[in-house]
């Protein structure tokens, strides 16, 4: 009978203990670790230091291969795209909160990266199981408009939005649309950043009752831009983590620089007093 | 009387409640966000996405401007060198025992996060602090190698290695090596590390009584490279933490990918199983 | 159309946050603070000191109404079973692998609290949904044998055991069977207790291909009690939390006090040498 | 030359993995677990359900033997002490913007816990040290008040307020009252309390310049009691926690219950709207 794993399962006996040998091996192929030497997957660190990018070197840990140069620079701008969304999401101020106590930065950190759940960094995988029964209807014969129009029905129905659109604060949100663009330009585009536009074009030809229409979000366009990369749901959840750690360390660090220990954080009165809106200098663009 | 502040201060009477208004405002410089925009120290995301790199929008991020070509590429190879380190160090066990659970990744990442301390990617501090000690005497007018002969002293009396020196795996850290010639390439060293490369030099000169000397290693290199671009220890923790985040997420993701849920991890008994030694393409190099 | 909850959510327009009012007020029913007064589910926090245990207050403020003295006893009881399993399940490894990193306790508890998922600890709403189902059919007139039998067959036909059953180590879990006993000693036991019971019962007449049963665990037991108390599964979390955290906690401060910092911990390695077998004073039993 | 523990020592060469064996082998004396026999500090576990209660469970696993009677309802008072104070603390925000995520309890927990640190709850380490510095006074045959005066001065000085000390919110803290009042009734009552009460004492005939005094706060308090409990500091700060992880999971489920998810939590908005001032049931005085 098979049993189902519990924590008894982690315990061993000591008889078991004893005898240890080869049949407890277990097995890496992330990184090779050896005097004077540091391979990640297969290649030397020190060659890797200065020759890719750190958004490379992410994708050829994760997935396993040195990305070719389009979609090592479609990554780049997905990891750019969702770094920092400002001082109110939840996860931002648990940062914040837990900064304010004095605690260190990697506490900070961790408290912040906790916070991405179900409806924070992570409806990529619904949004790619969305997109994949699109793909699949295709796949069947059914055209991309039609199969469209089959998946969001059900959301239309029960007056739900489908998972990676969303409208609440941004009516067009600026990062999805520079992702799309990128993707074309860069030829990665396929079959689900098609799927997602044929959904989003549906969306638009049947708004609400109010007139509105929920626009694709970044989540979404992650997903669509992941399925397409061949990247799997567990690793673009990784992606969102990876990318949006640094805000939550920038968001601990500012807390700690410019404000008392202790305070009562409320999100609502707080103001922006950055630099005003600037163009990159002319050599970046 | 300047009271301690502690958990009472974060209360708040229904009375101050109730006043509230602009006296309780905070401030944020670094990212705006209004209805379809959002200003990253003020520069539009979606600007920035395709024309800064990962590496470059964290510099951005937490520093507050562009970095310099030169300063960007150092920051990438920064980045990329402390992205993982195998399957032994205790905040990866951490992330792996954390998976083997069938937590989720944010749960392992967090976990993993939370290994950085005083041992393990948190000696950036001592050692800028240390480096810093002889650059005072070298501003008091101390030579460079004698200035380096004095800090290094006291832990040569007490049979202890100064922080950014370590050497019980590799005698000499690829990482440190790669980092201090990029470095040079790319004419950003300066003082810092010229003040730990007179402290090496030091320390060959003065072998202990194994005839061994603690090679730099990758804390100091980073402490050093830090201090010469000008980035203060706070912000040198965030990105050893931004920079090692992609390691652990692999690991967590490698661990539920290929073993069972509630295993014993026994660090002893893992082998490399990952592509041999390879070297990068070409038109990488 | 009924939006998706995302991070744009919790962003708001300044316009908003400038409105504010009484229109955003929000409710807590669970500790009323005020100057020189603490009320927890409106008692006196100096008056519940001394006269409730730390068990009880945990029903009270976790439930909101005083424990009768039966259920305040079975409370200590759940709440002690689960107190600490050894070093070896992976939560307290996760703990172990943070403290030797010179990580503070409360990183290292965290990090161990985050290992409790969906094999470790987070059986209970699985368990108390397979009871409940059992219960579902003997409210329609089914009796309790039949009943057992029924929702046990799905597991037997795909080899698999049932939520709150398993056997890897322990043949019969000494928590488990206490648990019961005392519930039925305190008249605490209803029908989650009896069904659980006649699963057992049914198990035990239905032995594997090895002649083996599982025996009922300390997930099952636990959720059985709290079925009969009347706690709901989230609150059922709860209580392994905190029931473990003094064990993580013991751990962590045990790593630390007696290893060497960065060590390498392999859970094979581990030997028991604390005091023998002893048996409580006389006057406790 | 010893060197300095990094994440390279937690690294093993291949070889040294190969040879393993008894010399690897590390200890613990915390609980034993074998086939059907968990033993903790040496007594069976299903022995000590029903007999020792959570509390004095607690003492037990973390100092190692059993609390006599009196130490132990002083171990019950100090637990439940600290088990919440509202919803404005910035380790329960921080667990409530987890929650408000759709994160697990066990991330919300772990999340709160994380902010326990230097100015919130973390303070006992200071204050004990503060107090035996006062004792060791005392042992020289300087008289209680004298040594108090003195280890109070440099504080008073610099406008400070002593470790255990403050008012920002409560003039006369309740709970510190009623421990010491407590701590007295059981006859527990010994130097380091005596030290913290002529502490008060000479505050309280020298109130500051607005007429003020701070009183004992309930870090002191404890801080005083786990002295004359024989609780080493490091053990002292695993009570803070064990004590408050309930309050913690209480506003986690508090929030999901009866919250929106991904809302933007501000404290100055929330008001207690749980039972009015109740008093215990007469059995229980």
């Amino acid at each position: 009978m098979k049993h189902r794993p519990t924590e008894l399962d982690a315990a061993t006996s000591p008889a078991k203990r004893a005898a240890g040998g080869a049949g407890d091996e277990w097995r890496t192929a992330l990184t090779c670790i050896e005097p004077n030497k540091i391979l990640v997957r297969g290649y030397p660190l020190d060659e890797i230091m200065g020759r890719l990018t750190f958004g490379e070197a992410i994708y050829l840990l994760l997935v396993g291969e040195v990305p070719s140069p389009g979609m090592g620079r479609l990554m780049e701008a997905l990891l750019v795209s969702f770094i920092d969304h400002g001082a109110t999401p939840p996860s931002t101020l648990a940062a914040r909160n837990t900064a304010t106590t004095g605690a260190p930065l990697r506490a900070c950190v961790a408290a912040g990266v906790l916070g991405f759940g179900r409806y924070h960094g992570g409806d990529i995988e619904s949004c790619m199981q969305f997109l994949d029964s699109g793909l699949a209807l295709v796949r069947e014969g059914v055209g991309l408009r039609d199969a469209a129009e089959r998946i969001v029905q059900k959301y239309l129905n029960s007056h739900e939005v489908p998972p990676g659109f969303g409208h609440r604060f941004h009516t067009r949100d600026p990062r999805a649309a520079r992702l799309f663009q990128m993707a074309l330009e860069l030829e990665v585009e396929a079959d689900h950043i098609q799927m997602i536009r044929a959904v989003d074009l549906f969306l638009h030809s049947h708004p609400d009752e109010h007139g509105r229409t929920p626009p694709v979000n970044i989540d979404g366009a992650i997903a669509a831009v992941c399925g397409d990369l061949g990247i799997p749901p567990t690793i673009a959840d990784a992606l969102f983590i990876i990318s949006r750690v640094p805000g939550i360390a920038a968001h601990a660090d500012e807390e700690r620089q410019r404000q008392q220990p202790m305070r009562q954080i409320d999100p609502k009165d707080h103001r922006y007093d950055g630099p005003s809106a600037r163009r990159l200098p002319e050599r970046r663009k």
